[in-house]
């Protein structure tokens, strides 16, 4: 029953970009940032629907896989769902059509709630104006015994970093330079001290490093 | 007759500290961002010169080793040199004592230029007021064919990179956040996309990634 977040950064430490556009919900560079995890047969068949069974197997794939293996419930930010860019759409229900990857409750921090949307293959959002406390709590009891998966963006992961709330972290670095959008990593000093970190590099270039506690 | 670089630095890419006194010229994180380097048994020999061959081996031994090797002339900033600190005192000759570990010369920029030192072990320092091109031109002519070595710190990296003079770029990544300080990949946007980049970890946790062209 862990609390376990996985991101995609750059070597320069940015998770998402500013640049978003309903056409580039992530900013131009996300294509690249997740391009190895997209090229996955896990990824290829869990949110894209392609069931040809196609896809890269490896070290980036076994990461996928654990990124989606055992979470009973998912916690995000209002900006990973859509809704800085929804907010005047009433029907709006995220990036991942009519049968998101999540399979299992999701509870949306927003400051302004809507009713709950429940979508095909067992995902159903919740939104909810919470402290990350008050919503870990919510996603605990909703996970019942599962681990519940902290998805982003990386101004909501901090947050659960710095309440402490994290037992494991994984970040896949990409060996590029952003130079733009927003730091997972700032106002973070320290955080080392209450985990173990392990690190590999995987044939794509992408170094893994996972904090565990 | 390449033009590399080696630093060390944290997971959030800070390469020096900001609080820097004459006791701990490069911050008190120094010690934490160098230890493994400092552990290595060319860094013990070659820098601090202890002959008893005692130190760590291994792939973080043989990074050490390399930023050494065949290098002909190196190139530092006044902060590295200490000149911040020594502006006033005409006799400071560096942090490394009568024999430093560079036996070559070494070329240090400043503003305020003042007479070169000729120390024990073959190194001289040389102070100029010049442009990275400028001085990379006088380094290269005195390595006479040997490879030049940009030694930091990051601002003055920064500075080669962006004028695209460095040929090889490793650094060691610690598995640290330190939150603080100055760092290395500001403002690098699309550096990789010049060189090939090779990645590894050491069993010291330490990933060492390397820009070559």
């Amino acid at each position: 029953m862990a609390v376990r977040v996985d991101l995609n950064i750059s070597l320069d430490g940015f998770a998402t970009m500013t640049d978003q556009t309903p056409e580039h919900p992530f900013g131009l560079d996300w294509g690249r940032l997740t391009a190895a995890c997209v090229a996955t047969r896990t990824f290829r068949a869990r949110v894209l629907h392609d069931t040809s069974g196609e896809g890269m197997t490896g070290v980036d794939d076994e990461y996928a896989q654990a990124c989606f293996a055992e979470v009973g419930a998912e916690i995000m930010g209002a900006g990973m769902f859509g809704l800085h860019h929804a907010r005047n759409d009433p029907d709006w229900w995220g990036w991942w059509g009519e049968e998101p990857p999540f399979r299992c409750p999701v509870f949306v921090l927003t400051h302004s709630p809507r009713p709950r949307l429940e979508m095909a293959g067992g995902t159903a959002f919740h939104f909810l104006s919470a402290t990350p406390r008050q919503a870990l709590d919510l996603a605990l009891e909703a996970a019942d015994g599962s681990d519940v998966r902290i998805g982003g963006g990386p101004t909501v992961v901090r947050d659960f970093l710095k309440a402490g709330l994290v037992d494991r972290l994984h970040v896949a670095i990409l060996p590029i330079l952003l130079g733009r959008g927003i730091r997972l990593w700032d106002d973070l000093r320290g955080l080392e001290a209450g985990y173990a970190v392990t690190s590999g590099v995987a044939p794509s270039g992408i170094t893994h490093l996972t904090f565990s506690r």
